[in-house]
């Protein structure tokens, strides 16, 4: 159930973040599907800056590299402050990045060991990761159709993943069905990572336009499963921009909805969506692609890489504790 | 109120399709935004191809290239019902395709001069499309923000537009207001096109991408206006795929969502939106861009190009003859 990549010899267990000889390795995920590419840091800013240029993605992947990022300033001798500072102000929305930052803190104010306190955060990841595949699985159907959104894998996740977790389990459990991934623009992690992720594994799949999505829930889609960047206390849920389209849709055609977040995605410091904040990115991710542009000179682009969405339209909550009503969220404990 | 193109030494007013020194003369869209090409047709096959591969695209755009391939089958002295299922065999969805290749051998039975009859054809859809953005302004308030997907602008329409021609028109009476593009994946013509015509003309405006929309609209929108290619006799509408998810999020946040249409588009003969045949386009739309593929090896990728909008979801009709509620549509004549 680990990220298999294909390789010449077979295929090749990965992590999408771990550390290694004194370095925060990461698979470059701007350079997939192309090729699988290893970065490594060896010190927290550069980390810090792997983490906003989004060479590794995905709320619970960003919080591991932070932990390890914190790993690194520990093991330099920085200032933990100005180095949690530096790492926290990476990106605004995933509550993983400040969740791991606090870990770390605590684990080093503590006197934990650095390596092995960032190593203990990112195999809880994993393992949580592997709870949610265990609760969700029973939702995926023999020859059910599962829409799924943006890159909530083992990519996003350190390993495994989130949303893609019940979709690997269900699959190694022999039932046979088919993932509708919507490509995600304007960053494509649809298309390029999850997609990638499920074709290394030869799970079922086909991308779709995100205009596309309901139509297709009004031609028979069975579930939704996408993953979260945080969730507010009531339940509501930053996600990729193009999730509250498609939750809308889903009570439209009256496909069950589901979001798959560990417990450090809950933060119940955000009273509700609202109180989240929503990342803005560059135009040009919109208006460029290939590095060259393809919008009419002068135009402008908007560019929200989150959307928020009501608990209300939420059918269940899959975590490592189990599924989960939006009103039950609250005795979670992460 | 035509089709304005920004030159070195002012505007030019084109039409998107015109008849000129006995050839089919048309903007070739698909090299928009980058450069103002003119492809020119000198027999009914190659226009028929022209529509097929969308050089020309947009119902209405769509019939005007129709019927002037028509008139060259007429010209050149071909078999005219042979040419006739020529160039119905085009493409499937749009219903002014198959309305103006009625109407032609309608006119040409009737002995009618090829040219004038296409010419009379072409210049109807502009008057409409104008009668439209009478309609239809009123409806944009100083300030407001409105939304649109695809291009349903003087490009698709032969010249002013259908969802377009209120926008023109309001701005021309000099209200300002903001108008949301969404970019239309796989193809961009709401990026490529819609953004363009804007820009040409200075109306404020922002591209975002398709997944976008829901977001946009829980933050404040005032009214959705898209085009159709082909309205049922219930008033369930065809229309660029991304429309639907539009339609369902604007009910959901009280948005009024209005289709602009002429008379031609609407097909009595089609009883509901199940009966509408989509088409559905190559892999390639969606899995490669400027020549190269971007989605991982052997991912597919699914392409209807239309989906189709419940008639309940729609405020109004904007035609020619007035804004029409989905249950008035009856008393239309095209």
């Amino acid at each position: 159930m680990s990220l298999k990549v294909r390789t010449d010899s077979g295929f090749a267990d990965m992590r999408a973040v771990w550390f290694e000889g004194g370095r925060l390795m990461m698979i470059d995920q701007r350079e997939l599907p192309r090729r699988v590419a290893v970065a490594g840091f060896s010190d927290h800013a550069s980390a810090a800056e792997a983490i906003r240029n989004m060479t590794t993605r995905g709320a619970p992947s960003i919080g591991a590299a932070a932990a390890y990022a914190m790993c690194l300033a520990a093991l330099s001798g920085s200032d933990l402050r100005e180095a949690a500072a530096c790492v926290r102000s990476a990106r605004p929305t995933a509550n993983d990045l400040f969740y791991a930052v606090d870990f770390m803190l605590g684990e080093l104010d503590g006197g934990a060991d650095p390596v092995e306190a960032a190593d203990r955060y990112a195999d809880g990841i994993v393992e949580k990761c592997a709870k949610i595949g265990e609760h969700g699985a029973h939702l995926i159907r023999d020859g059910a159709k599962v829409m799924t959104h943006c890159n909530a894998g083992a990519l996003a996740t350190v390993d495994v993943g989130t949303a893609l977790s019940p979709i690997r389990r269900a699959w190694a459990e022999g039932r046979r069905f088919s993932v509708y991934v919507s490509e995600t623009r304007p960053r494509l992690q649809g298309m390029q990572l999850t997609a990638w992720e499920l074709g290394q594994e030869g799970i079922d799949h086909a991308i779709i336009p995100d205009g596309a999505s309901a139509h297709f829930m009004s031609k028979g889609v069975d579930l939704v499963i996408v993953g979260a960047d945080r969730i507010a206390a009531n339940g509501d849920f930053a996600n990729k921009i193009g999730t509250l389209d498609k939750a809308i849709a889903a009570r439209r055609f009256g496909v069950p909805f589901y979001v798959a977040a560990p417990a450090s995605t809950f933060d119940p410091a955000t009273a509700s969506g609202e109180d989240i904040e929503i990342e803005h990115r560059s135009e040009a991710e919109v208006t460029e692609i290939l590095g060259e542009r393809i919008a009419p000179e002068g135009s402008p682009a908007l560019n929200p890489a989150f959307d928020v969405t009501p608990a209300e339209l939420v059918t269940g909550f899959i975590t490592e504790a189990g599924v989960l009503k939006p009103a039950e969220i609250g005795r979670l404990r992460a």
